[in-house]
């Protein structure tokens, strides 16, 4: 391969854009071949006389585009299976991109990293055979219907067959108050648009999901975080918030909460209905995981427990399913009902047919079951090997601030308030990825806390991945005595 | 079948809820077989001694759930399929309702009537088969890789395949200045999102397209129309609103317009884009149709001339494709990639991977431009039947506003300024649907002008429904001068 890329200075193009589309060309052209080196970024900075970021930032765009993979203290490679036109990408090992909390990092590649970043399992795990078939059953069935524009509340049959599963999960509710949508994220995003005006009031568990907080400031809510305990948010502190001010909405996830994994008591949760009862708001209910229970019953919902129609249940078929597939769905009160709809339809008129017939079929059919005791086998194990392997490598340094009880993640803090952006930098450098606590409070203030999923990594990278954490932490400890490093406050 | 329901008159349900939901067992049940009549109205409200009203309305609901279908003079019937827990709906004539415009309506069932209503042409047209195709091959290819999250600028290959698309049609852009959306409505919603503050001015063609009014609306935005001419809207009209106010954008559709099917002329587009530039606004081209022309050479859009990066450029996939694919993209202006992104990313994250791989590859392959091949034949021929039967049967008392060169619609307007919505109601009674002109307007007024499309009728419908029209008109006619009737102002 050349070094030099004649690059143009006095072009209207960065230098940077210059390499990267000059590198793209090559490699979309075939010209480098799939798990070709690239050359180093120092060759290439010198052969061209450019600044070495440059190239840097050039080879992050093609990393971005997938174009290229790196290997961490190797370099950098072209992707396997970019032929002419057709961009077959199939990263060895078989991870993918959290779109969205890694946008939060600028969306960082971690295909090789071990990822403790990532809340959704490995696309290996995905029950593609069984969803291809139910797509080309529906396909066989309905023909070109599959694809007319579906009914802005969603197509009716799934909202009947959901009504069905959650009446096992004992809610009652009618196929009439269910909406269906793409994704939990705009189920909240819909919620945000019909329930909020300017300044409202929102109440949410601190730390909470980053995706509902940043859709309630873009309607300038005014966000007020209460600390969640072991068993739920102080509802002490709750109340003297409803006294003073009124209160719109509280969001809340009650079962294996991100990014703590905690649960709400029975007590607390019926004090909470009380409560809402009382000073008169609504409780958005987000359930992504609770069919990801380890002991022997699943936990119920809020939603089960409310006879007012106060909880709006948001709950996803795509998190711990596959999330590619957007769709979600919410239970809604009566007098919300036509707002919702309205909403979805001026947002994008509705969710796509195929996906909600083919879905529907997989519900019918006891897929969907059959797929969620698999995942739950699955992940017990994983569940196991990575409390264990806290237990053993990680105590000494960091404390694990609530033993969850199902879900995918474990929420811990460093022990004298070593700031966790600092561990996750020096780990993403020895390619280990996770989320450092800043990301799930309002205000993004720096933390000793961090989140550690077991969605993405296979046993054998919990235990490697945890153990490289726990070289990580002692060694900024020591380091930090020596430079008298100041902990956060 | 019984008649009598046991109606609870002291029930917390409404009557209506009540029959209703004692049907719609019946049905679910298989009580009641596919094709089975349902008993007259009449005879119901007697037996259980209720108002006919409130059967009307229950019998509603169940046409709104298409658990029945009605038969124009006939009654109601049970819908076929309906089979324990599979809901295979087949309404024997194969069209659906374009839920977009049906909104408007309460979601008006016109699976018996002849539709000049829907927008979209009927799902038999669908490319379903080679549409399998490409999901089937991509499932093979990709695995769980299509379900996972896709970035949420969008699927990276498929930006790619666009810009070879757009360059073809004269528009050079990158694969980085695309933004994929969930339909065309999501890409306007986004950017009333990303663009528009309180009390913002916008401009629209009058008459426009409903769903972009909603979005703007719902964003505070004050919204200004502009008569739409033969060639583009009135540019004196419009600088003249530009000296007195700071625009932030201009909505417009330069080819094949919804209502009225006008293009604008190559001088307004040219004028348009130096007023943009003299009084710093963008400019929104919603391209729906523009590869429906019916004349030898395809229309350019506004954005192939535009140098500056003032066009915001929106074209659907799945307007006259597949309405329920739910896929569309934006062509964005490098500032205002990142705010797209982050709307795009709060509102649903990405849109679904699976149609995004399997919409690139049938672009990849060309099947795309067969389908659009295929389809402009079709219309063209449908196209020339609706012109000619209007020419024969209407012009004697409408007027037709604008002869269209492609595109799906009609526009007219009743002599005498009689009101289209009456004609609208008595046409429906009559077995043919249409859209009254008061939809396209930003205060809904009333209005003489109508819209007749000819997407989802074959050209005997077309001659016959145009023919039945023709009639309600003369009838209409002949009864208001009987009565004093006074036109519209």
């Amino acid at each position: 391969m050349k070094y030099n890329f004649e690059l143009k200075r006095k072009s209207n193009k960065n230098l940077y854009t210059q390499l990267y589309e000059n590198l793209k060309t090559k490699i979309l052209k075939g010209e480098l071949e799939a798990h070709t080196r690239l050359p180093a970024i120092r060759n290439i900075a010198d052969k061209n006389d450019i600044n070495p970021a440059t190239v840097v930032k050039a080879y992050d765009l093609l990393e971005r585009d997938e174009l290229i993979y790196k290997k961490v203290g190797s370099g950098s490679y072209v992707s396997p299976g970019i032929i002419e036109n057709d961009f077959k990408l199939d990263s060895k090992k078989d991870k993918e991109k959290d779109s969205l909390e890694m946008l939060d990092y600028g969306q960082i590649d971690l295909a090789d990293s071990i990822n403790f970043a990532s809340a959704t399992p490995s696309p290996s795990f995905f029950p593609v055979k069984n969803f291809k078939y139910a797509l080309n059953k529906v396909l066989t069935r309905d023909k070109g219907k599959a694809f007319t524009y579906q009914k802005s509340q969603g197509y009716f049959p799934l909202r009947e067959s959901i009504s069905k599963y959650l009446y096992e999960n004992k809610i009652e509710t009618k196929a009439d108050n269910i909406q269906i949508v793409s994704g939990a994220q705009q189920a909240i995003d819909l919620l945000a648009k019909v329930l909020l005006n300017f300044g409202d009031e929102v109440i949410v568990e601190e730390p909470t999901y980053t995706g509902a907080l940043s859709a309630f400031r873009s309607r300038k809510a005014s966000i007020k975080g209460i600390k969640l305990e072991k068993d739920g948010i102080d509802l002490n502190v709750l109340e003297k918030k409803l006294k003073a001010n009124k209160v719109r909405f509280i969001y809340i996830m009650t079962s294996f909460q991100n990014p703590t994994g905690v649960s709400w008591s029975k007590k607390k949760r019926e004090k909470l209905l009380e409560l809402a009862s009382k000073y008169d708001f609504l409780i958005i209910e987000d359930d992504c995981l609770s069919e990801l229970y380890f002991t022997k019953e699943k936990p119920l919902s809020l939603k089960s427990l409310d006879t007012e129609g106060r909880v709006i249940y948001i709950k996803s078929f795509s998190k711990i399913f596959m999330p590619g597939l957007r769709l979600a769905f919410a239970i809604l009160p009566d007098k919300l009902l036509p707002q919702m709809l309205a909403a979805k339809h001026a947002t994008d008129i509705s969710s796509a047919g195929i996906t909600q017939r083919s879905f529907d079929l997989y519900l019918r059919e006891g897929l969907w079951e059959k797929h969620l005791y698999e995942m739950r086998k699955l992940f017990k194990k994983r569940f196991k090997v990575m409390e264990e392997t806290i237990n053993k490598e990680l105590l000494s340094s960091a404390d694990l601030i609530y033993k969850p009880k199902g879900g995918l993640y474990f929420w811990l803090k460093l022990q004298n308030k070593y700031s966790s952006e600092k561990l996750y930098k020096k780990s993403l450098e020895k390619g280990v990825a996770f989320l450092p606590g800043s990301l799930f409070y309002h205000d993004n203030r720096e933390s000793n806390k961090f989140r550690l999923s077991f969605a993405a990594s296979n046993e054998e990278e919990i235990k490697r991945g945890i153990k490289i954490l726990a070289k990580n932490i002692k060694e900024i400890q020591a380091n930090s005595k020596n430079k008298g490093y100041t902990p956060l406050l």
